[in-house]
C-alpha cells in the first residue's frame, strides 16, 4: 500500500487551484445533464432552465474529472507528452467539460465559446436533438475511445503506447468494465510493452463501487486480494482512497508523481541498459537460466492507480430518502422529474450552488485564472494532443512494388502459390522499409506462421517481455509482430495504433473473428463519425486479412467454419466498409496493395493460404481488382458477338476454383453452350451504386451477368448473402447462388465443397438445370456428373483423400 | 507452494496402475491420429499402415490423459460425482481414448467395440471423412464443450456447478486459453458460487507452455507472479510440475486429494454453518463491519491445480534435428509425412511401442486389468455421467398461466405497459415455483432491473458471495439471478446451465449481445449437431431476451444502436434459431411461454421496455403468435371482398407503433384507400417453408401480402434482411423494406424514427409513392406529411421532446 505515509506534495494553493479547476468541472458536468438555461445561476432556478428530458450518465463524472484535473497538473509540472483514454466515456459530461474549460473545445467547435454564451450552449447540446452524444465520442476533442461498449480501454491505450517513446497513456478503467473479459486479458498487454521503443501506459482503476445497479466485483475485494491480482498482472498497485476532497487532491497529486518517477525510470534504464532498481516482475526461484532475451532486461513492475471515490461524488446524498451519492442510484440522473417536482428542483439549486461557480467564472461567464492554473498549454492540453487525432501524423505506408512478389503466370491454372505466403514477403519489406519509423504493426492471435505470414520474421520479431527460453523462436523485446491469444487484445491494439496515427494488418482465422464482431461495429460507427467531422483528420484502415477459412479447416472441422464475418461487415455504414475476395496471389497482392495505402475503411480481405492456381498475372489481377469484378474472356466460351447461354459466376478462391474447373467439363462435355465466366474480388460492386460507393450501376450490373441468362454464382460464404447485395437487378429472378450451408466437419478439402453443393459437378448439373431447353438434351452428361459425385462418395470414404481426378486436375485449353 | 513436501499418497502398484491407464490413451491417441491399420502393432509399422492425410492435435493430449486417469482414481475413491470439461478440446483424440477405455464410448457406439477391430475402427474414423470430428465435441460422450473456440471452459463448469450441489465439475484450461478475455473474465465467477446449493469447480491450469507458435503468457510469469494472479483470482493455488511420470503421477495424486479434501471441508462448512478452518479471502484489514449478508460466512479461497507438464510429452523428442516434445512444434502432428519418410516410419513406429502396448491390451485387444483399475462403474464414468448429457435431467419447467398477466384489452391502442415489466411479474413466479427444484436462472450483464425484469427480486435475489454493504439490495448468497458485466460470462453460465439439463433466459442489451456472436455460433453448431445423435436427448433452449433496443437509447445514443444480431443469428441452422419481435405485452408473454418450454432451439425475443400501447388481448395474442405472423383487420380498410390497394407490414414494437399510426393517417386522409395491416411476430415466417420449418408456403405468403400489391414494410432492423428472406417470393418487386439505416446519436425516440425514415409520415407518403396513380391526387397529403415532417425538425431543435402530436397520440377508429 502505497498510500501508507498519506504523502501531502501540494501546497494549501496548489490544493485550492486544483480543487477550484475539479469543483468548475464538476458544475459543468451537472450542468450539461439539467441546464437548458440560467448557465452561471445568475438568477434562481426555476423549471423552464431545466431540460424536459434529463439524459447523461452522472455517476462516474465527479472521479473523471479528478483524473483530468491531476493530469492536467503532472503535465504542465512535467512537460509530459500525455493522452488519457477514459474508460467510463459514457461519462461524456466530465471530459467535454475540461475540454470547454481548457480551450481546447471553442478551439474545435468556434461556436461554443468559453463564455457564459458558451456554456449555455455547451450545456444544452449535451444529448440533445441535434447536439452531441452523451458519451465521449469522436465529436470529443482528445479521445480515441468511446466508452459506451466496455472492455476496450486498455487495449486501445496500449496500442496508442506502441512505438510512441514519448509518450505517456493515462487509462481510466471503470470497476464495471473491469469485470469484462477483454479488458481483464488486457492487462496482460504489459508483456508486449518495449519500455525502449514504446511509450507508457498507466492505468487508473477507478473503484467507485457500482455498476448500474450492482456492486463491482473488484470494488468488493479486500485490498490484498486485489492487490495480488494486480501483481500478478504484472503491475505494483500506488492507491488512492477517500472522499475529502482536499485529502484526494494530495493523495492523486502524490500517486502520479510516483507513478510517473517510477515510469521514468524504468523508461530510462531500459533505454540506457541499466538496471532501474525498482520493483520487477517476481523473482523466479532458480529461473535466472531462463532468460536469454538480449537488451529486455527484467520486466519493469508497471505502476497502477487504485483510486477509490464515490459514485457521483459530490452530488446529492440522499433523494427521496434514499441514499443516492456513493450507490448506484448516482449512475445516470440523480434528481429526476425536477421541472415538476419542487423538491428536486431545489435540490439542483442546492447542488450546483454547492461548487460555488461565482468563485470559478467571472461574471461574462469565462473560468478564472485560479481555474486555469495548472491547465497546461498549446498540444499538451489532452483536449488537443495531436496523438489523438492520429491523422494530423499519419504518414504514407511505403508499400514496395508489388512486381518483385508477383508469380509469373505464362498460362493460367498451372502453377499454384500459397497467396498468403507471398504475402507475407511483401510485408517483410514493409516492415524492413518501416524499421526506423516504426509505424507498421501485424496483429494476430498467434496464427502469424499458421496463416503463412512467417516470412515477417526475416525484418522483425515477435514483441516479447516475459522470459524467454533458449528453444524459443523469433522473440523479440523489439519486434513488432504482436500476439496473443486474443483476438479482443489484438483488435484493441491495432485500434489504438491506427487511430493514434499508424498502420496495421490483423491476420486471423475467418471463423473467429467473430470474437470481435461486436468490436469493430464500434470501429466502423467511429470512422463513419470521424469522416463528417472535418478537423478529424483520415486514419489508416483498419485491415483484416482472414484465412484459414471455411473451406480449408482440415485440422479442426466445424467449430471453425464460418464465414459470417462478411455479412456482419456489410450491413454497416457503406463509406466505411470494404470486403474482397482474391481468387489467387496476384490479385491478393493487388488488393492488399490498395488497403494498405486506403484511409478511413474497414477491409476484410479473405484469402487461403493453402496452395492454389494462379490465374492472372500481376497487370491482369491490377486491371481486375480495380474494375472489382469482371469477365475472364479466356476461360469461357463466348464468341463476343452474342450473350452467353449462361453465366459462371464466382468470388472466392475455392469457389473459383470449383467455376474454373466447372467451365473446363462444360466445355468438354456441352461444347455447344457459350459460358461466361465471372469473377468478382470486390463484393460491393455487387450493390446497386446509390447504395455503396463500389456499386455497379444497373448497365454495368447487366453487361457482366446478363439481364435475363441463368447465372450459376459460386461464392465463398453463406449464399442468400449474393442474393442480398443483388435483388434489386433485373436479372435477378436467374440468379442461382451456391455457397457454404452450414455443413462442415473435419474432412477433405473436396468432400467439403461437395456437402455444400458447390463442387465443379454440381455446377455443371446447376447449368443444365436452369439452362432452358438443356434438361433433355444434356441428361447424359448430367449423369456423368452424379457419377463423378459418387466416385467422390465412395473413394473418400475408403481412402481418406481426395479423388485422384481433383486432386491433380488443372486448367486446360 | 503447496508440493513442496513432495508427497507420494500412492503404492507403486496403484502409480504403476495409472501409468497403465495413462500410457494406454496415450496409445489410443496416437493411433487415432496415426493408423489406418495394424492398431496392435502386431506386424511392423508399414507406410499403408498410415493415413494419407495426418490430422489432429497431439501436444495437449497426454496432459488432458493425465488429468483423465486421474480423475478416475479420485472418483473411485471417493464415490465422486465428477464430469471435466475439457478447455483444450481440440485434443479430441485424449477424450476419445479415454471414452473407449473405460467403455462409454462402445455403449454410446456398439460398432466401435472395446477390442482390436473396435480401436481400429477407432482409429480410422478419427478425423477422417464420414467419421469424427477431431475436436471434443457433440459425439463425444461425457461431453458439453467444443474445444476448438477457446475462452469458455470455465464459464461453462461454472455453469454446470451452478444448483448441482452433489456436482464436481473439474475444468482443464489450457494456458493458451487462459489469455482470452473470457477465460481471464471467469475466473472472478468464484464470486457466484454458492457453497450450499451449488456444487464445485476444480479447475486445472494446464501450463504446457505454448500455442500453436509462441510461449503462452502464464507459463512465463514466475511462479510467485503466478500464484499472485491467481490468489487475486480468488483462488488457492496447487502446484504439479514434472516430466518424470511416475514423480507427476504422485503430485497430481496429492494434488486431486488436497484440492477435493478442501472442497469438501468447504461445503460442509457452509452446509453445516460453521468456518471449515481453511483458507478464504484475504483478509480485509478493519473490513469486518462491511460483512452483512447472513449465511454465506467468508468466501472460500477454493482450490486451483496448477500442472506443469511438457507439451507433447512422451512423443517424440527431437525430429529432422528440431527440438519437438516440450515445444509448439508438438502442437499438432509432431511426425508428418510418414507414409513417404521411413525414418519418421521408424519414429512412430518406436514412439507407439514406448508405450508398451502389448502390456496395456489383451491379444483380442481388450484393456487388460491393470488398465482398468480405476476405471469408475456406470453413470460415475465421465464419459457418461448424465450430466453430461443434460436432457436425461430436464423437467419441464412450470410456466405459470398467461392469463395472470396478461394486460385487458378493451380497445387497441389505448392502454399502455412495459412489457419486459410484465414478463418480470411472470418469471417472478417462474422463480418462486422452482424455489426448490433450482432449476431455472436469470443471467444479464448488470442489466436486469434496467431491463425492466426486477418483479424476480420477489422471489429470489441476485448470486453474490462477495463482500456486501448495508447499502446493497437484491443481493443474496443463494440467489439465482446472475449478474456480472461481462456477456461472455453470463453466457458461458447459461450455456454451461441449459447443457447440464436446467432452464434460463438471457437479458441483454441489443446492440451489446454482438459481444457473444462467436459464442452462440458455436451454442447453435452444437444444438444443431446434437439433434443428429439420438443419444443426446434435448435441451432447454437457450432464449435470448434483447431489450434496450436500437429504437431507445435516449441515454446512450449510436454506441448503443444495432439490431444487427438478428441477422446473425438467421445464418445459422434453420432447424435450431428462431427469431420473435413481439409487438406489445400479451404478444412478448406468449412468445416468452413458448420459448421457455421448447427444446433444442435459439429463441431470440427483441422487445422494448418503454411504455408501449397495448394491441392485442391474451387470446387474440396467442392466436396471433401461434400463426406468427397475420392480418390485423381491425387496423384495416379492406372491405373482406377485394384486395388492399397496399399493405402496411410491421415487424417489432416501434416500427408497429409508427405503421399503426400510419394506417389512422390513411384513413383519414385518404379514406378511398384499401389498407392492409399485416404484423410479423415470428420472423423466419417470412422464409420459403423449404429453408426454415416455420417458413410459409407461397400461397400462405400471398395470401397475407398480396401477390403483387405494394407492401410498405416497417422493420425493426436492417431493412435489407426482410428482402434477404423475401426475395423467392412473387410480390418481392413490390416490396418496400423502412428500417434502421446506421443513423443514430442520442436524441428522442420520434427523431430516431425520423431519421431512419421509419416515421409514421414517411410510411404514408410511401404509400402514397407506391400505389399506383396517387401521386397526383394525393399531392396534398403528400405535402401534410411533409409539414408534420418539418414542424418536427423546428420543434425538437427548439424543445428536445417530440411533437405533442406524437408524444399524445392514441389509436382511434
Amino acid at each position: 500500500m502505497s498510500d501508507a505515509a498519506a504523502p501531502a506534495p501540494l501546497s494549501d494553493d496548489e490544493v485550492r487551484a486544483l480543487d477550484a479547476h475539479w469543483r468548475a468541472a464538476n458544475y459543468l458536468a451537472v450542468g450539461q445533464i439539467y441546464l437548458l438555461g440560467n448557465p452561471l445561476l445568475t438568477e434562481p432556478l426555476r423549471p423552464e432552465h431545466v431540460k424536459p428530458r434529463l439524459l447523461g450518465h452522472w455517476g462516474t463524472s465527479p472521479g473523471l474529472n479528478l483524473v483530468h484535473t491531476h493530469l492536467n497538473r503532472v503535465i504542465r509540472a512535467r512537460d509530459l507528452d500525455a493522452m488519457c483514454v477514459w474508460g467510463p466515456g459514457h461519462g461524456g459530461p466530465a471530459v467535454l467539460a475540461n475540454s470547454w474549460i481548457e480551450g481546447s473545445y471553442t478551439e474545435t467547435y468556434p461556436d461554443i465559446t468559453r463564455d457564459a454564451e458558451g456554456m449555455g450552449k455547451l450545456f444544452k447540446q449535451f444529448s440533445f436533438p441535434g447536439g452531441v452524444p452523451s458519451h465521449v465520442a469522436p465529436e470529443t476533442p482528445g479521445s480515441i475511445h468511446e466508452g459506451g461498449e466496455l472492455g476496450y480501454a486498455l487495449s486501445h491505450a496500449y496500442g496508442a503506447a506502441f512505438d510512441n517513446p514519448g509518450l505517456v497513456v493515462a487509462c481510466v478503467i471503470g470497476d464495471g468494465e473491469a469485470e469484462t473479459g477483454p479488458l481483464a486479458a488486457s492487462w496482460h498487454a504489459n508483456k508486449f510493452l518495449d519500455p525502449v521503443h514504446d511509450g507508457a501506459v498507466l492505468p487508473i482503476l477507478h473503484l467507485n463501487g457500482y455498476k448500474i445497479a450492482n456492486p463491482t466485483v473488484l470494488a468488493r475485494l479486500s485490498e490484498d486480494e486485489l492487490d495480488e491480482l494486480l501483481r500478478g498482472y504484472g503491475h505494483d498497485p500506488v492507491h488512492v482512497s477517500g472522499d475529502d476532497p482536499l485529502q484526494v487532491h494530495q493523495a492523486m497529486a502524490a500517486a502520479l508523481d510516483t507513478a510517473l518517477d517510477r515510469i521514468a525510470a524504468f523508461q530510462h534504464a531500459a533505454r540506457d541498459g541499466r538496471d532501474a532498481g525498482l520493483p520487477t516482475e517476481a523473482t523466479e526461484p532458480g529461473g535466472a537460466d531462463a532468460r536469454e532475451t538480449g537488451g529486455a532486461g527484467r520486466r519493469p513492475r508497471w505502476p497502477v492507480i487504485v483510486l477509490r471515490t464515490p459514485k457521483g461524488w459530490t452530488g446529492p446524498a440522499t433523494v427521496d430518502g434514499l441514499p443516492v451519492g456513493g450507490t448506484w442510484r448516482s449512475h445516470q440522473v440523480p434528481l429526476s422529474e425536477v421541472r415538476t417536482n419542487p423538491v428536486h428542483l431545489r435540490q439542483l439549486d442546492e447542488w450546483l450552488r454547492s461548487y460555488r461557480p461565482q468563485e470559478l467564472f467571472d461574471a461574462q461567464g469565462r473560468p478564472r485564472e485560479q481555474v486555469l492554473a495548472y491547465v497546461p498549454h498549446g498540444d499538451r492540453r489532452l483536449g488537443s494532443n495531436p496523438h489523438t487525432n492520429g491523422g494530423l501524423l499519419l504518414r504514407e505506408l511505403p508499400v514496395p512494388d508489388l512486381d518483385k512478389y508477383a508469380a509469373p503466370v505464362d498460362r493460367p491454372g498451372t502453377t499454384m502459390h500459397e497467396p498468403t505466403h507471398v504475402l507475407g514477403e511483401l510485408l517483410e519489406q514493409v516492415m524492413a522499409d518501416t524499421a526506423e519509423r516504426r509505424d507498421f504493426r501485424l496483429v494476430g492471435p498467434d496464427e502469424t506462421a499458421s496463416n503463412r505470414l512467417q516470412a515477417v520474421y526475416g525484418a522483425t520479431g515477435k514483441a516479447w517481455q516475459a522470459k524467454t527460453l533458449p528453444v524459443d523462436e523469433n522473440l523479440d523485446p523489439h519486434g513488432r509482430v504482436m500476439e496473443i491469444l486474443s483476438e479482443h487484445t489484438c483488435q484493441g491494439w491495432l485500434e489504438g495504433y491506427l487511430l493514434t496515427g499508424r498502420h496495421g494488418l490483423f491476420s486471423c482465422y475467418e471463423a473467429f473473428v467473430h470474437i470481435v464482431d461486436s468490436m469493430v461495429n464500434q470501429h466502423i460507427k467511429w470512422l463513419r463519425t470521424t469522416r463528417r467531422l472535418p478537423w478529424r483528420r483520415p486514419l489508416a484502415s483498419l485491415n483484416y486479412l482472414l484465412t484459414s477459412h471455411v473451406w480449408r479447416q482440415d485440422h479442426n472441422g466445424f467449430s471453425h467454419q464460418d464465414p459470417g464475418f462478411i455479412d456482419h461487415i456489410l450491413n454497416k455504414a457503406p463509406e466505411v466498409v470494404r470486403v474482397y475476395l482474391p481468387p489467387d496471389v496476384n490479385t491478393l497482392l493487388s488488393v492488399a496493395d490498395h488497403a494498405l495505402r486506403s484511409r478511413d475503411y474497414v477491409n476484410v480481405i479473405v484469402a487461403g493460404k493453402q496452395p492454389c492456381f494462379d490465374w492472372l498475372d500481376m497487370d491482369a489481377a491490377r486491371a481486375h481488382c480495380a474494375r472489382g469484378a469482371g469477365i475472364w474472356d479466356w476461360a469461357g466460351t463466348e464468341d463476343g458477338q452474342h450473350e452467353p447461354d449462361v453465366v459462371l459466376a464466382c468470388a472466392g478462391d475455392v469457389p473459383t476454383l470449383e467455376v474454373m474447373a466447372a467451365a473446363q467439363l462444360v466445355r468438354r462435355h456441352l461444347p455447344q453452350l457459350a459460358v461466361r465466366v465471372v469473377n468478382v474480388v470486390d463484393l460491393a460492386r455487387l450493390l446497386p451504386k446509390e447504395e455503396h460507393p463500389h456499386g455497379m450501376s444497373d448497365a454495368e450490373y447487366d453487361a457482366l451477368f446478363t439481364p435475363d441468362k441463368p447465372v450459376i454464382f459460386a461464392y465463398h460464404g453463406y449464399p442468400w448473402l449474393i442474393h442480398r447485395l443483388a435483388y434489386r437487378r433485373r436479372g435477378h429472378a436467374n440468379l442461382h447462388v451456391r455457397g457454404y450451408k452450414e455443413i462442415g466437419t473435419t474432412t477433405t478439402p473436396f468432400d467439403m465443397v461437395v456437402r455444400n453443393d458447390l463442387d465443379r459437378y454440381r455446377l455443371v448439373m446447376d447449368v443444365i438445370d436452369r439452362v432452358p431447353g438443356l434438361s433433355v438434351t444434356a441428361a447424359p452428361v448430367r449423369q456423368l456428373m452424379e457419377d463423378a459425385r459418387l466416385r467422390h462418395h465412395d473413394w473418400i470414404r475408403i481412402n481418406g483423400t481426395d479423388l485422384p481426378e481433383v486432386a491433380e486436375w488443372t486448367w486446360e485449353r
